[in-house]
C-alpha cells in the first residue's frame, strides 16, 4: 500500500513502506539493512539498538512525527533499568512503525564484515576429482546410419577413454551441435564421473582442444561466516579463498535463535534459506572475481556445515532439530544439482554435501573427521571443533565416538559484557603482570602489546573495542593463574587479590582491562558474570570430551587437536588452565586450523574420500549429550577452574595455580576454604 | 519506448507498442494474437491477411493516420494480381507498423481451435507403470541411534517392500518431516521405480494410508495439435483426453517453416520452445480440470513427437534437421524432470521421450512401432503414418525398415485452393454421380449428404467452408474413377468429361464442387493445380513405401495399416485408386487410429515397453529417402493416378478405371494416347 508508513534507514539509505505495527527489526531485515540481532528478536540481546530521528528530513523529503514509532514498552523499560539504553535509543525488535520515520543504525548495531578469514591449510591431497576433461574425436553424422550427435559423442568417449554409459544434461544437448561442427568433430568435454546414484554425465563441451581449466569450490558454511576455497580441478591448487558473513545473522546469531525464528515466523525458514543461498551466490561472485575466472567454469562444489545450516541450505525447516529426539530429515550425503540450490555456478554443476553424523553433529564434523582422521590413528585422539556448538570426536583406528556439546556463544565473544567477534579492535591476547596484577594485551589489527612504546599510535587505526573469544579465555586463565579468580570462579576483592584493577561491581567484583572513557572509548572489564559464562561454556566442552572418554573407557587421551578458526587462536596452556581440555602434554595439543574446510577440500578433490567418509560416518558411535545423566554430572563438576573432574599432573608441573577460595557476600568467611576446593579434591581422589 | 507506435488488434483487443518497421505478423506473434501463418512469414501463403482501420477509434483512444502502415509492396502487388486480395486487406508479414494503428484479424485469418480430437484407442495394455504407491511403517527417531527420517523411511521400503537404494528429491525432504509425524510414522509414498540411468526415487508422500490416485500423461505432440490422455496409473484407465492447438502454429504451419523461422530469427528457436511448453501447460491445466483432479497428482508423462518438435520441446535449435545429413542432437530416449521442461505437473514428475528413429523419423514413429508392432508380425506389414511428413515402417519379425517421406501439407488441406484443416464446415466425403458427373458430399459437423433432404438447414450451423485432407483424396479419386481426370492428372474439358461441373480456368480446367456465392459463401472448386499438389503428395508417400519394399526385396505387402488421425478418415478404396498405397486386399487395409498416441500410452503404463521400444528402434534399418536415387525414380513414376510403378490387380478387379488421357494446350492431340498411360504400361512389364 502506498499509504503505509515510509521507513528510511541511515546510513544505508535503504527505504521501503511497511504496514503500521511492523517492528523496526523486521523492516530492516526485509530491506537487507545491516542491523545486528543475536537473540532472533526476543528482546534479550539489545544488539538491534537504533536511533530514530524526529522532525523534518529535507534530504529524504519526510517529516517524522513524535509518534512515528510505538511508545517505549515494558521490555525496553526493563532493559534500560538493568543495563542502560543510551539517550534516544530504541530496541529495533520492540519499537514498531506507526508513521513515516528515519532510523539510524549506529555503528555498534551493524554486523561488521569479519576480516578473519578461514584460510586453506596446506595439505597433500590425492587428486581424483569428480569432473575431468577429455578430448575426443567424434564420427561425423552419416544419413545412412542415422544416430544422434550425442550418441556418437558417447561412442567416442567409450572407445577413446573407456567411459561407458555417459549421459548429458539437457543444457549440453542445447549447445552441443554447433560446437561439434565448430571443432570439426574434435571437442573437449568435461565429464562428471558419477557416483552410486548417478551415471557419468557430460557437463560442458568446448570446440577442439580446450586449453583452459575447470574449477571446484569447497565451502565451509558456518553459522557466522561462509568461507570458500576455489580449486583448480586439474592441479588441485587453491586459486582463491574468500569469505562473507552468513546473511542469516540477521535472523539470530546462534543456531537456536534461528530455529526459534523459523518457529515464530510462518515463512521464516524460507526467508533464511533464501538468505543463505544469496549469501553463497555473493561469495561465489566474489571469489570468481578475485581469481579472475568465469563463474560458469565452476563445475563441482562440496559443502560442509552444521545440521541446522544443512537443513536451511536445503530448504528444510529445522524445526525437528530444535527439540528431542533431534531428528534430521536426512543424515546421508547429498548429491544435488547446483540449480536445486539456486547457485550461480555452472548450470549443470553438481553439489556434494557430506553426511551428518547426528542431529547435533553435522557435515562439518564429518569433514573434520575426514581431515584429521582419528579413525586412522594409532594414538587415541581427541578432536574438538570449538564454535557455538562444540563438536567432539574421540577415537583411534579401533573406533570413533562423536558428540556435540552446547557451549553457547561465549567463546565467540557473545554474552560477555565486553565481548565481541574476532575483528579489528578486539583484544585477543592477555598477560597479567605477576606483581602489579595489571593486564597487558594485544589487539587484532595491531602488532604490538599494550605496554609497548608507540602502542597508542599503532592502535589508533582500529581502536580498542572489546574482547574476542580467544582473548577472554586467556583473560580468565591469567586471572586464575594470578590469584584474581579462585577455583569456583569468584573474583576476589582488590584487597584479596592485591590488584588495583579489581573493583566492586554490585554484589560481585569486576576486573578492569582497559579504560578508554577519557578518550570517549569504552571501558573494558571482566565481570564475575563473564567468568560464569566462560565457566559454563568450558564446562560444556569439557563434559562432552569427558563423556566420550567414559564411553571409550579411558582416563586420558594421547593427543588433542583443536579445530576451527577459533581453535587456531587458543593458547593450549591457557585452555588447560581453564580446564577446557583434558590434561595432556602441551606438545601433544595442536591446532588443525580450519579442519572442516580442509575436509571439504579433500572431498572436492578426491571422490574416493567421499565414499570413505560416508563409510566412516556410518561407523561412528554417536552419543547424545542432552540425555546422558553422566554428562550432567560431569558438567556440575567441570565448572571449577580448572575443572574438578580429573587431576592435572601435567598442568600442575607447568603452572602452580594458587590454592585460594574467595567468598563474597554472606555465604562464608572471606578467604576461607570454599566448596570449589573441596569438590576438586573429591574429584582428584 | 513509450514513443513507439501503439498497435491494437481486434477482435482480441490485445495491444502493445512496437518499433517502427515491425511487421504486423511479428507484432501479432509477440502479443499472442490468433493470426494464422502457414509459410512462416515468407509472403507465400496469404493466411495472415489483416484489415487495418484508419481514422479515429474513440473506444481505443487512438487516431490512425493513412500512413500508419508501410505502403503496399511488391509481394502484395504480385499476390493481388495472381490471386486477388480483398479490398482493404494487407498481408501481415509484409505490412510494417509506421504509426498508431488498429488492425482487425478477419475470421479466416484466425487459427481456429480444432475440434477433431485425437482419441484414445481401446487397447489392452500390461500395467507396470514407472510410479507406484507403497504404504510403509517407519521407525521413530531414536536419539541414541541417530539417523535421518529419510534413512529410516528407506529402510522401511527395503524391509517391507524389497525396494533398495531408494532416493528422494529435495522437495520430499522439504515436506517429509511433518508428514511422517502427522501419519504417526505410517505414510504412503509414491515411488518412481527408476531405470537404467536413475535409481528409484520417492516422488510424493502422504500421512497414513493415501486413498487417492496418482496419474500419468501420454502426450502426442504434433506440429498442429497437442493431444493428451490422462491415465490413472493404478488402473491404467484413461480418465480424460483433451487437445489444444500447438501454439507454434504462429511461427509457420509446416515444420520446415518453423525450422526456417528459427534460422531467420536469432531468438526464434527459444520463442518456439517457450510457445510449445506454454501450450503443453495449457493442455495439462485443461485436462486436469476436465478430470477434476489436482494437476500436482500427475507424476509421470510420456511424450511422442517428430524430430523437429522433439528438439524444440527440449530447447534444441532444429537447425541441423533442416539440412543434410539431418543430424539429430540425440536419438536416444530421454529421461528428464518435468521441471527441465517448465511443465506444470508434480514438481518431481519425470518425463520420458521415446527415442527418435532418424532425423526425419521421430519418436512418434517409434510410438507407432510400439503400438502396431511390425517387429512382432508374421505378416509383412506396411505401416503408414500420414501427416505433413509421412513416416513409413515396413517389416515383420525378421526385420523392420523405416523412412520418412516429405508429403507436404496437401493431405492436411493446405496448398489446396479450397483446402482447409479438418474442422466443422469442411467437406470430408465425396461421391460423383456416374451419370451427371456432379458431386455430392458430406461436411464435418453435419450428418447428412448434400443431396439429402434438409441438408441446407442441417449444414447452416457450420456452413460449407472448404475441403479437408480426406475430402480431397476422395474427390480426386472420384474424379479419376468417373473420367474427369486422366492417369497423368489432367482435368478434361466439360466436353471430354461430360460433366457440367467442369469449367475452363485459365489454361487448365477446374471442377466445381459447390457454389455458395449466391448466399455470400465460398465457391469450392478443385483446380488442376490442386490435382498436381495431391499427385506430388501421394507420389512422395508411395515412393517411400516402394523404396522400403525394394530394400526389403518384395513386390507386395500382406497388410497395410494407416495410422494417424488423418489415416483414420481415409477411405482405403479411394487411397488405392489414387495410388497412395500399394495394391492390397481392401480387408487387409486397416486404420490404427491414433497409433502414436496409443504407443505413448503403452510406454506410460508399462515401463518394460520403454526398454523394448528402445531396443526395437535401435534394430530398425533406417533409409534416408532424400539421397536414394531409387526414391527419385519411383517418385517420377508415381505421380500417375494410380501410380505407374506397379500393377494393381486387386484394385482393377474392384474398379474399372477409364483408360483415358486428356491433352490440353499444344503438346499433343486431345484424347490421344498420353505419356501417363505409356509410363504405366512400361512400369507394368
Amino acid at each position: 500500500m502506498s499509504s503505509d508508513p515510509l521507513v528510511i534507514f541511515t546510513p544505508s539509505g535503504k527505504r521501503g513502506r511497511f504496514p503500521k505495527g511492523t517492528p523496526v527489526l523486521t523492516a530492516a531485515r526485509q530491506l537487507g539493512v545491516d542491523l545486528d540481532s543475536v537473540c532472533g528478536g526476543r528482546g534479550i540481546c539489545s544488539k538491534c539498538q537504533v536511533s530514530p530521528g524526529y522532525g523534518t528530513f529535507s534530504k529524504h523529503g519526510v517529516t517524522v512525527a513524535p509518534d512515528a514509532l510505538s511508545p517505549w514498552n515494558a521490555v525496553e523499560e526493563r532493559y534500560d533499568e538493568k543495563r542502560g539504553l543510551k539517550e534516544g535509543r530504541r530496541l529495533g525488535c520492540q519499537a514498531t512503525v506507526q508513521g513515516d520515520v528515519v532510523i539510524d543504525v549506529p555503528a555498534e548495531s551493524q554486523v561488521h564484515k569479519q576480516v578473519v578469514r578461514k584460510r586453506a591449510e596446506a595439505r597433500d591431497i590425492v587428486l581424483n576429482p569428480a569432473v575431468k576433461l577429455y578430448v575426443v574425436e567424434v564420427d561425423e553424422p552419416d544419413m545412412h546410419e542415422p544416430s544422434g550427435d550425442l550418441e556418437r559423442l558417447r561412442l567416442a568417449l567409450e572407445e577413446q577413454w573407456g567411459l561407458s554409459n555417459v549421459g548429458a544434461d539437457l543444457h549440453i544437448l542445447q549447445i552441443m551441435q554447433p560446437i561439434l561442427r565448430k571443432g570439426a568433430w574434435k571437442v573437449t568435454v568435461a565429464v562428471h564421473l558419477g557416483d552410486q546414484d548417478n551415471p557419468p554425465r557430460i557437463m560442458q563441451i568446448w570446440p577442439g582442444q580446450y586449453e583452459g581449466r575447470v574449477y571446484g569450490l569447497a565451502v565451509d558454511l558456518g553459522s557466522t561466516t561462509i568461507a570458500g576455497h576455489l580449486c583448480d580441478l586439474q592441479s588441485g591448487e587453491v586459486i582463491a579463498s574468500s569469505g562473507v558473513m552468513n546473511p542469516q545473522i540477521r535472523f539470530g546469531e546462534d543456531l537456536m535463535s534461528r530455529v526459534s525464528y523459523s518457529m515464530m515466523n510462518p515463512q521464516g525458514a524460507e526467508e533464511m534459506t533464501r538468505a543463505v543461498r544469496e549469501g553463497m551466490c555473493g561469495l561465489f561472485t566474489q571469489i570468481a572475481a578475485e581469481a579472475e575466472i568465469d563463474q560458469k567454469l565452476i563445475v563441482d562444489a562440496v559443502f560442509v556445515c552444521n545440521p541446522v545450516m544443512h537443513h536451511l541450505l536445503l530448504g528444510i525447516d529445522p524445526f525437528e532439530l530444535g527439540q528431542a529426539p533431534f531428528a534430521l530429515a536426512t543424515s546421508g550425503a547429498m548429491r544435488l544439482r547446483a540449480t536445486d540450490l539456486d547457485l550461480n555456478i555452472h548450470p549443470a554443476a553438481r553439489v556434494y554435501l557430506l553426511p551428518c553424523i547426528a542431529g547435533h553433529v553435522g557435515a562439518d564434523a564429518a569433514a573434520v573427521a575426514l581431515s584429521e582422521a582419528p579413525q586412522k590413528s594409532d594414538d587415541l585422539m581427541l578432536v574438538v571443533d570449538v564454535g557455538t556448538n562444540a563438536e567432539i570426536l574421540l577415537g583411534n583406528k579401533e573406533k570413533v565416538l562423536a558428540c556435540s556439546s552446547p557451549t553457547g556463544p561465549a567463546f565467540e565473544g557473545a554474552q560477555i559484557s565486553s565481548g565481541q567477534r574476532a575483528a579489528p579492535g578486539a583484544i585477543e591476547r592477555v598477560e597479567i603482570d605477576p606483581d602489579t596484577k595489571v593486564a597487558r594485551f594485544k589487539v587484532i589489527g595491531c602488532d604490538i602489546w599494550s605496554d609497548d612504546e608507540g602502542f597508542e599510535e599503532a592502535v589508533a587505526a582500529t581502536g580498542i573495542t572489546g574482547i574476542c573469544g580467544s582473548g577472554i579465555i586467556e583473560m580468565v586463565a591469567e586471572m586464575r593463574i594470578h590469584g584474581i579468580v579462585d577455583a569456583p570462579g569468584l573474583i576476589g576483592t582488590a584487597e584479596q587479590t592485591g590488584s588495583a584493577s579489581v573493583f566492586q561491581d554490585g554484589r560481585t567484583n569486576s576486573y578492569q582491562v582497559y579504560d578508554g572513557t577519557v578518550k570517549g572509548g569504552p571501558k573494558i572489564t571482566v565481570t564475575n558474570r563473564d567468568i560464569r559464562e566462560i565457566q559454563m561454556a568450558k564446562a560444556a566442552l569439557y563434559s562432552g570430551a569427558r563423556l566420550l572418554m567414559d564411553k571409550f573407557g579411558v582416563d586420558k587421551v594421547d593427543r588433542v587437536v583443536l579445530a576451527g578458526a577459533f581453535g587456531a587462536h587458543i593458547s593450549p596452556r591457557h585452555a588447560m588452565v581453564l580446564g577446557m581440555i583434558p590434561d595432556a602434554p602441551l606438545d601433544k595439543v595442536s591446532s588443525a586450523g580450519n579442519a572442516a574446510g580442509t575436509g571439504a577440500r579433500i572431498a572436492l578433490l578426491n571422490t574416493d574420500a567421499r565414499a570413505e567418509i560416508e563409510k566412516t560416518v556410518h561407523a561412528i558411535h554417536k552419543i547424545e549429550t542432552a540425555v546422558e545423566p553422566r554428562f550432567q554430572e560431569h558438567f556440575v563438576n567441570a565448572s571449577a577452574i580448572p575443572n574438578a573432574v580429573e587431576p592435572f599432573p601435567i598442568l600442575n608441573s607447568l603452572v602452580a595455580l594458587p590454592d585460594i577460595t574467595f567468598n563474597t557476600g554472606g555465604s562464608g568467611p572471606a578467604g576461607g576454604e570454599g566448596g570449589g576446593r573441596r569438590r576438586r579434591r573429591r574429584a582428584s581422589t
